[in-house]
């Protein structure tokens, strides 16, 4: 194998893979990336993969001689990132039988030998076959994942609950992830022509949000008229953007009905300004303890009138307030600070609105303008 | 006591004092910062003292009532950097008599009660009467500073070494600093003029590298042209600068007489582009050992060039060079690559002299321009 690329190109896929690359991996292949060249396409590939998820990414390249070697992923991209901008010639020579034999890097001022690992050791990337194909608009993915994967489970005995629920019907996408604390939930619709020209079959599937994290960084460097490829079948899920694509195994088990979780009658509302209530948030967290992360909402309609408090008993108290736009009768409230901070963060409306019924019954916040998102938190009890 | 002040010089000089409060402190009142509110004056100072190393500054502010108190750093901090632009009070009333009383913060739209320690138990800040005061240009201690200090050792119990030794003689200035692997010298000459009307006086002392890296910082945020006390007696050392004191101990002990380490002589120079050695050696150090951190200079007078290698051996190996102007026979030497690239980080010039001897003796670093600077590098053995 010998390839001459660019610096640049090297370096900006490297990153791309280097994501997945286990930090202390199970296996020593699997902390290295595979590179294949192939002088018929004048591409090289790399791939990483830690047997759950995988990104490979390709890109232009003078191919010698084609061929396939693994090399060590972070000593790779911290000696590719250092070297100065110009071409880079990466060699193997496959005669030598014995593993670890060493691979070439020679750059204008220097050259690097490292330790190689055969490719057949690698790993193969699971593929999708026969599977359905559809074709998404970056916009639509982009919004959903920003509004609604925050929410789903760390926690990974919690299974179907680490992953966002996707489903696909009548044109429109709709995304949920929930903790069990809390439910976010995005809804798109699709235009019709910018989805594929075959029809769109609906679908549904729960991606694990560890991946849709990887897709996240994919997206924000793409182009926002691109188009994104999901490819499925049973088992396994692929992304496809332009020359990258990203592979992971879908989550099984029935994901739970949220749409029954969210209220449709509400006795209250109040309407505030999102960044208002986001530093007044801020500000009351500072103190609010470290285990219950508790907040009070007192809410004054006569005032028209917000207050957040927080009492830590050994440390003292806090309290904000701020004008809204309020219906109903007063209430006092309990929240969980970090989650209700995390929902305003992901909103980029001016405005947002909370549902309310009674102080034990979930509350939703909706924004007043742009992408439709619904976010649910269950009251926390108030100490008295 | 209860003053008004603006947000933002609150906030600013908080992060200033904030810096030397111990984030587990030994005794819960070292967490703390002392405020005390002078009416007469119309200022409010902020204190920070380790019961070593100690900050004062102090702002303009609206005194109703005088008084003092003391609030724990980190909280008053976090509410304060988060809190909008604007006017806040703070007020405590000292008639309670019992201990950890609240004291309020107000804002235009919050309320904060923080439970306070009384100012009795915050430790004096040691004080230098009868000490001896000079005045030095700034410039003069950042240029020092900047390229000494960082050779100082940062193991504490190698005692005088920990400091940065600072020798006033003849209206010059030198800093000095060593762990035993290295030295680094900087010499700066004093305009009568700017240091002081009366006559300087000779001096030399030993300062922690620590409480100079504070220093530094409140260096960053002066003026040029602005002048620094320095105040000191038999055992302690306070610098002033504008509002703002520092205050530590001086170190005790006889620093080494590092002059005698210099060689005066040399029989080989290499003169290199600085930024392209510290590229290279940035490179090459992907791949040395995390034990010895050897990288080998070899250097080839014929071809006018001094190539950078290190074997790692289950890694690989990595070799640049670079073109340089050398004098005297061939010479493979080895170095700590971490020591000598601290060295080239700390220099501006844009080219720098290597000045040697044997393999096996002490190398100096000196830039072809700008401020005096002399780096000594003990050599490493390399393993043949």
């Amino acid at each position: 194998m010998k390839f001459n690329c660019s610096k640049t190109d090297l370096n900006i896929n490297l990153s791309r893979v280097s994501r997945v690359v286990p930090s202390r991996p199970t296996h020593p292949v699997l902390g290295n990336v595979l590179l294949v060249a192939d002088a018929e396409k004048g591409r090289v590939s790399l791939t990483a993969f830690d047997l759950s998820l995988g990104i490979r990414t390709s890109f232009h390249a003078s191919v010698i001689e084609g061929g396939m070697i693994t090399l060590p992923a972070k000593l790779l991209g911290d000696i590719v990132s250092r070297l100065p901008e110009g071409e880079i010639t990466i060699a193997y020579e496959d005669n030598s039988g014995e593993d670890n034999a060493l691979t070439t890097l020679t750059s204008a001022s220097g050259r690097f030998q490292i330790r190689a690992m055969s490719a057949e050791e690698f790993p193969p990337l699971p593929v999708v076959e026969n599977g359905s194909l559809v074709m998404l608009p970056k916009s639509a993915l982009t919004e959903g994942l920003r509004g609604a994967a925050f929410a789903a489970s760390t926690d990974e005995t919690k299974q179907v609950l680490t992953g966002v629920h996707l489903i696909c019907s009548h044109y429109s996408l709709e995304f949920a992830a929930t903790d069990g604390h809390r439910l976010a939930m995005v809804e798109t619709a699709l235009d019709e022509d910018s989805v594929t020209s075959s029809e769109l079959e609906d679908f549904e599937v729960t991606i694990p949000a560890r991946a849709l994290r990887e897709l996240e960084k994919m997206l924000s460097m793409a182009q926002d008229t691109e188009l994104v490829g999901l490819n499925f079948d049973e088992g396994q899920m692929v992304f496809e953007l332009g020359d990258q694509i990203l592979t992971c195994r879908k989550l099984e088990g029935v994901y739970p009905d949220y749409r029954k979780l969210i209220p449709t009658e509400f006795t209250r509302t109040a309407t505030l300004e999102r960044k208002r209530l986001l530093s007044g948030l801020e500000l009351v967290a500072v103190l609010a303890d470290q285990k219950n992360n508790l907040v009070k909402f007192t809410i004054n309609g006569e005032e028209s009138e917000v207050s957040l408090s927080v009492e830590a008993a050994d440390v003292g108290s806090a309290k904000e307030s701020l004008p809204g736009q309020i219906t109903g009768l007063d209430l006092e409230i309990g929240f969980n600070v970090k989650y209700f901070m995390e929902g305003l963060k992901t909103i980029s409306a001016a405005e947002i609105k909370m549902h309310l019924n009674e102080c034990n019954q979930p509350v939703i916040l909706t924004p007043m303008s742009g992408v439709k998102v619904t976010y649910l938190l269950m009251p926390v009890q108030l100490r008295n």
